[in-house]
């Protein structure tokens, strides 16, 4: 990949005469079964220009999952920046929302000036804060339905759609049809070191490219990256099932650690992200990731080596471990073991406290 | 209140000289038990006033009730005109929100760029949608606690506060002393045409007029309607009571009904809104309000009078029914006829049709 | 007027059921010679109401006169509320500027994402920093020819445009026939406390109500102040020839003072607002100000009373007088009097300290 | 510079691990002499962070030149997204512009609510549009007392402030001195693909993070591209002599044209822009443009090669030129060449066309 880099050719591409740059836009609308794609740097600027070009007048509203990346984690930018007002949906556990719920939200009295108008809706899959969950086919079929019956986009912050669809065995077009918009991004599993893909209509594109601009997003001779994110889109999609399998590989070693100390529900581990919990809760999820990430004498004498495991507290008191392109099936195993070793050690501790 | 008006000095209130609002300005802040108070125009400009100034710095962010005023009815002007970012929690049957979930909505990660910062909460007492509910002092103390131990302001959408001190029989103050900023109504039960009281300290209503005056506020000889407003807040307050008794009587006579088509849960009914429910789900509540406010002979002929009954289908398939100052007991009565009246009707009309 | 605000009647604006400010707003939209018009608090307030509605997709711009109201007395409000980015054209000493300058301003590389869109034209008749000038018809002829051209709105800020057309002997419809909206005021010279006429094509009107509630500014009840209203616009217009007569006797009053110390331009003294210069900097605009509006011993020795006169230092080392609804042709002969009596004073007090 | 990008060591930015951008970050704080650097995407992002962190707070606002690429170029996204508001001064023609006309601009009035509040003042160096003119130190040096008297931060969109350091012979930070951020491109004559250094404060930066955030500016792998940016700024910084010299030197060859088609004023010619206009109205700078950019037979027969060099038509009937990395002093001499034949060849044409 860095290779490509290395021997990208560039252009231009605020005049749109990069060449790798329009590669790229190009692969990725073919893929995405979408008029075209537009570069931008970021998934946080990626899902705000949506925001922006579907939700483009004044006192427009867009609805969002409560627990949604662009709800949380994202400064609250489509307010701040774009003056766009959100209206939110309680997020269920499998990433999806209630549609009954949904309808109730729709500014149904509009053009009543108490109301801003609903314009846009947006879905995460697969879903950051609730594990890597795949939205059902099912689901993205009924949501367009009503999306369509009430005049609203629909834009999927795709982060980790190649997840959703490596793990549902589809096309990603298959999963896009029912959007109007999508952001992907090229780095985290696909590999790429920074880059979004965002694709839509050709009117999408247009007022895209003016907002990217505004926001600051439109680089020259940025070519270069672009020669990574083709990369990422056209070769590095089959390997995320990789990461799925360690990730399943590593959650089934958890479960059968002696003495038994992590809680994992099995039926949610859908793709690259694993959320669990610890039995015992004399030990906190923040020094539980502490002591995974750290070496003691005792490891190296029992285990014949030192072995560093990086994982992260989460919402609602859970341990979070992402599986990516730098994480092999060795270290997936090495892991669990690291794992089985604390557990020990934990209990042994905790009897001699007793 | 009109003499008042047409006797009412006046002076250029942008310059701060109409003697008129003068008074009355600091006639509220006494009232309130709070350094300032300027007069609005509307109780929607209040509010957002108040969001302006407390999150006056790009990336701020406010705290409401899902079914809050604010959230709801005011165009989402909070994010569209000031770009405040809101975090909504579930407003809870009495108007309140559970504690626990406003503190996971508390933005602990910032100055993490990834979340905007939590500056404000609101509350809103009476509360609207649910109907009239008042604001449990209890409630609003450990609010205070919350709010002051995450360095948050407090503003309370206080339309209807003083139902709420009426209601509660207490000064207005002793509500108030738990908020940053209140915003109270001069128009609806209190009687003046328009005109909003929004209340603070001194540095707040210092930055309140610049808010005011870049919405478009700031009126100049405006002590006409100031006149109406100062009767308002120093004469009408005691007949709330009448409204709230109203309320409560036609609550109690929907119950005696017979038939029985009514449902009304008594303990809700604490001010001037009520809100009940029909049991035959044969007539929705549009027509039921369709029916009460018009008249037709055998109306007449029963009753020996037409009688036109206002009222609006409300949030959840409720009716919801408002008392203010041009209603009166006797008015109230002769509601209750007419609802019993339109039960016997409807009763009649289904065994016919069965 | 007072009187007629007493006996108004009233109902919910909001709902647009209020008779009295429906009849206004009637009464308005004919008199301009438009579709339909809006009663809001402030001009500032219309102003803004207008820009929000003519530019209210993002990244859309205006074009302002450097000088008018918009620009410099209304806190940025487009830029700071409605996120509207103002280019700005010299305005000239006569109210108008360079339509070849205003051309250039224009954004013909759009959409060139470097650029925002050009949307919105905006003129002030009378204009208010110039001094009261009233836009030559020719002028706003052209200014129509242009903005079709290159497809932009045109903005009347016509909070003294009733002067105008008093000053041009003509209908007010003469004047706006070549805008697409227009912001009026009552008050001032047309003595109404407070309240402003905006009016437009159907379209804008429906679109400025929604602009105006997300503003708070849709009040309820406010047909008390629509009866004045109505009576400034029906009644009061003839008068303004009242204050034009009384600023060019003053003006006039002012050059024959011995020892002459006011300079005056006669020609541009056009409406009810009078600019003038001193001719000796030895006395600076604050200063002589302060002197017009305090009264010493000698004075009333002198001229057998004390007059207090009211004026402003203003732009440009002005001094600012404007006329309206209070000051009468005998108050206005009595400043002429305390004028030559301050130039008087002013010469002796020259010829001690020398 | 390329090989440097394949081999780059990086982490995750968004936590401040990336070591090359740290480096990078270093590197820029030292040589512009302030407290630290940030990097962002593009300048046009730069510039955006630097008014948003200036003025930060609801009804600030800000004092450009009229000509500057911050009021022109950038989609207006100070009012856009920032809601800042902008009072615009005339650039003059060597990129300064009126300090006593700034002074003028500066709201005196504020806490008055008619005006918002002054905080920011940009300038360019060099300045584009004006045609690559270094500002002088002792305009800076005024610039900053006027500044300090009335409380404005001054922000330097220094896109190419090397120029003008190497132009003025000082090191960067001498320049610097007198601004509280500045804004420096790696691109353009620097020769890295894309990014941008924001330098300032460190209360500054640490803001700056949350607006590049926000704005969806934050990468996570990228030092990729700070390993090109780091070179651009230790390594490339002399190489501008080479463009000025050569910039320079054509100047020279097009005053030196026989027939004498081209009008420069050699002494606006400071660094690597050039600004000429053509003698014949009768060929408009479209046509000169694309005849220098398109070969014909004849050129073939006369040089003995085809050449083509693309230049621009630029603001008020100029055309433009600019120098950077990939412009030899041989590709310099084959330009004056063309321009030559252009001259003789439309000499030749107007002769027969006579």
């Amino acid at each position: 990949m860095r290779r490509a880099m290395a021997e990208a050719e560039v252009g231009d591409d605020v005049l749109g005469e990069d060449p790798t740059v329009n590669e790229l836009q190009k692969f990725a609308a073919d893929m995405f079964g979408m008029e075209g794609a537009l570069y931008v740097p970021t998934g946080t600027m990626s899902n705000l220009i949506a925001v922006m070009v579907h939700c483009r007048e004044r006192g427009d509203e867009m609805i969002v999952g409560d627990l949604s990346h662009i709800h949380v984690y994202e400064q609250g930018s489509s307010a701040q920046l774009a003056g766009v007002h959100s209206a939110a949906v309680t997020t269920l556990g499998d990433g999806t929302y209630d549609l009954d719920q949904l309808i109730s939200k729709i500014r149904h009295g509009y053009p009543d000036p108490h109301y801003p108008r609903s314009r846009l809706v947006c879905v995460e899959n697969t879903h950051n804060i609730q594990g890597g969950r795949v939205l059902p086919l099912s689901f993205l079929q009924e949501l367009r339905s009503v999306a369509d019956k009430f005049g609203l986009a629909v834009h999927m912050d795709g982060a980790r759609v190649m997840n959703a669809a490596v793990a549902l065995g589809v096309q990603p077009s298959v999963i896009l049809q029912h959007c109007d918009s999508v952001s992907v991004c090229l780095s985290k599993g696909l590999g790429a070191p920074v880059g979004t893909m965002l694709g839509g209509s050709k009117d999408f594109i247009q007022r895209a490219v003016r907002a990217r601009k505004a926001l600051g997003g439109g680089m020259r001779q940025w070519g270069v990256l672009a020669a990574a994110g083709k990369i990422a889109l056209s070769d590095m999609i089959g390997r995320l099932e990789e990461d799925h399998r360690n990730a399943r590989s590593f959650a089934q070693g958890l479960l059968q650690c002696d003495p038994p100390l992590y809680h994992v529900d099995l039926t949610t581990v859908e793709t690259n992200i694993l959320r669990f919990r610890l039995r015992d809760t004399q030990m906190s999820p923040a020094e539980f990731c502490e002591r995974m990430a750290s070496v003691d004498e005792e490891e190296v004498k029992v285990l014949g080596q030192g072995l560093q495991v990086l994982m992260f507290p989460h919402v609602g008191g859970t341990v979070r471990a992402v599986w990516h392109l730098g994480i092999s099936e060795e270290d997936t195993q090495l892991a669990v073991l690291k794992a089985q070793f604390v557990a020990q050690q934990h209990k042994l501790k905790s009897i001699r406290a007793a």
